[in-house]
């Protein structure tokens, strides 16, 4: 899947010479485009993808546990029963079915919510661009959680707002620093639009908000009128079965709730939605007129069919004990290998843990080494909008095999540790080359 | 589909309270979003989709003629046989293999292209989008065909460009138009980034870029530093079976180029694609990682395996035959039935007809009385972006049978006859309330 793996065919002559030429429509961008630069660590990827190497990097679901048989049989049916019509255009907003479906799902974390105020989107991430196409004029601020999920960031970049990152401990979002970034900005001139937080299981931080907070986050968003743009996709994968109070329960007017089913059901359809105050929807679906003008109606009826006919709620159970072998064996290994130093969260729910390496390591510039040594993480810095981080790195538990991130994470202490020597040695370590301002790729390696 | 379908339930009184309060976001929109109003005319679209009313006003294809049966069986054996890769995410370009398919496809119009500089989109609606968010900054200009695409428009008009039109007539656009409309910009000081164009089988004036005329706005494009973004989702729909020389062959470091299958195989898998030069393919893949990290997985595969297994020309044969069908069936009744003063185009491919109606006609005052008599349109305002347009239509003729084409040109007829003579008895029709400034949804209704 490298965007780039035919181009090293010497037959292709003319691709190859373009690609060292001058890009004749370089004066023709929008300003937008001058911050889309294709990241060095991203070739780093395409290595970090061969087997022998254990990646800890990327964030894709582990699909092994679907019923892939019954799916079979269930989307052949769909064809041959309704093929005219999953093959067809449908509305913009979505399968209506789809949406009241989907207001089953979001029940189980206690949101009341009506199908009409659904939108259907091509992945959240396609939630995510659109709420951001409409709330966000260039140089608007969006406070988010530093660190924060690197696919926000850069829907965020794209329509030029300005991110300011609020502080996070293991409680998650801090009320009193959300206070002091908001004031800030405010004294600053700044319009701030609203505050993107992923309040459960968080990417990449592993943290979860505590319930205590939510209401003092509500609270300081309605009294400074900034809205509450809430990422919810891994509420259902709680280790123990539990689930948290959503914040868009306790707001309902003035939070905007992104759900997905790419890590309760299947990434690779795309099936994402928005929930919405009903002004803010009904923008919404214009956007998404506008972008794609409507989401695939055969993925929409295939996930309507799967909620209908399959025990979903037992599947998740599933995918939840898979990862919580996976987040035992990270976290016992970590315990076991890491050397002196380090710190790490411990997720009680999702696909990740975040970790802080001793003073002296630079987690981007360490990456080529670990790759090296055959294990992959996602360095800290593709996280924040600001260049922090380059203590810190993402480590994914949701796709290997336990035995596996046992082995990565042997092979990564292995790494730091003779980092940390060096260090000691030498002091710090002289700039590296490998650079780029948006590391990962997001959540797809 | 209307995506209000459920909002009438006079039980969901929170909903329809909310609904006409004061929305509490409307000062944080952003710039772009104060154009996105719901129309009035697509309330009228509901009442158009009720069977007795004939609509010529839809975009949908007609799907009859696929082989439903045996993409039943290729649809399970996608699921039983790859099912974990085509239920996982990709990569933000697309399937290698599927962009491999698509330079076959392209070569059917004499483009010769290189997978690597093909972008898998969500529709090519998407990669108008994309297109649009690399190049666009608020206030630039973007040249397009008056009329245009409705959807290109709203694309436009979401990243805050100004559409400047350019005359067209029966050889499609008019090179002098061309050369005069970007002088003038240029003289008043504006950027032009693109000239957005539909060459072949227009949507929605149903004409056709003279080949004798290509080069020559290529030739006025590229003198002028502008770049072409060709839109040919109709090309391989030519009754005859002809094809016509995309642009792109002819200038391949200028052009940038959209296609799709929505009208040659399934509109509701969207899957389109971008063939863009190599600097601007990096921009895109970026621009479209940032909108929904990847185009579905499963849809590019299952479109892949339908091009690798089944007579895809051939099935496109017959598709183009069954529009060719209807396309006579609308002509036809056109010259039988249509009063005195109406023209309208011939188009020897594609969906549409474009019809212009005599002095005193205003098509968007007249849909509401043509939905009472049981046919529908799409009025011609909202093809432009300056509100032109008022005496054209749009009639689609790709989905209904030849009966119920015949049968509403009938109907079509009796209301603009109806028309006319109130205007020739009682002169002008006062102004009527039914407005909005993106009349037709595009192409799903």
């Amino acid at each position: 899947m490298n965007p780039s793996d035919s181009s090293n065919d010497p037959t292709e002559i003319s691709t190859q010479q373009h690609r060292h030429s001058l890009d004749p429509h370089v004066g023709r961008y929008a300003a937008r485009t001058k911050g889309m630069t294709a990241s060095e660590v991203r070739a780093l990827f395409a290595v970090a993808s061969r087997p022998e190497v254990v990646s800890l990097a990327g964030g894709m679901p582990n699909l092994a546990a679907l019923p892939i048989d019954s799916l079979s049989e269930q989307v052949a049916s769909l064809v041959s029963n309704d093929g005219l019509v999953a093959l067809q255009y449908g509305s913009a907003q979505g399968v209506p079915e789809l949406r009241e479906q989907i207001c089953d799902v979001m029940a189980l974390e206690g949101i009341q919510a009506h199908p009409d105020d659904v939108v259907v989107t091509v992945g959240s991430q396609m939630g995510l661009d659109m709420v951001t196409r409409v709330f966000c004029d260039p140089g608007d601020v969006v406070l988010a959680e530093g660190p924060s999920y690197v696919g926000a960031l850069s829907s965020f970049s794209a329509y030029q707002a300005n991110v300011v990152h609020v502080a996070m401990d293991d409680d998650g979002l801090q009320p009193a620093a959300l206070r002091e970034a908001i004031e800030t900005a405010h004294r600053h001139g700044q319009r701030v639009k609203f505050l993107y937080t992923i309040p459960n299981f968080h990417n990449p931080a592993g943290v979860t908000l505590a319930v205590s907070r939510r209401a003092e986050v509500l609270e300081i968003c309605a009294e400074h009128g900034i809205m509450v743009l809430e990422d919810n996709p891994y509420g259902l994968l709680g280790f123990n079965g539990q689930t948290y109070p959503s914040l868009r329960t306790q707001d309902p007017n003035n939070v905007v709730y992104l759900g997905s089913f790419s890590k309760t059901f299947a990434s690779g359809l795309r099936v994402g939605w928005v929930l919405a105050p009903h002004a803010v929807r009904e923008k919404l679906v214009l956007a998404a007129e506008s972008a794609t003008l409507c989401p695939p109606t055969f993925n929409q009826m295939l996930v309507s069919r799967y909620l209908a006919t399959h025990d979903w709620q037992g599947q998740i159970k599933k995918f939840r004990e898979n990862y919580r072998e996976r987040r035992d064996a990270m976290l016992s290994a970590l315990e076991q290998y890491m050397p002196a130093g380090c710190s790490w969260t411990k997720p009680d729910g999702g696909f990740y843990v975040w970790l802080t390496a001793p003073e002296g390591v630079d987690t981007k510039a360490m990456l080529p080494r670990a790759v090296t040594a055959r294990v992959a993480y996602a360095s800290g810095t593709g996280f924040y909008a600001d260049q922090l981080g380059s203590r810190q790195m993402r480590l994914s538990y949701c796709y290997p095999t336990p035995e596996r991130i046992q082995e990565g994470v042997r092979r990564l202490s292995g790494v730091l540790t003779d980092e940390l020597e060096l260090y000691n040695t030498f002091g710090p370590a002289a700039q590296r080359t490998i650079s780029g301002p948006q590391a990962p790729s997001p959540d797809t390696a």
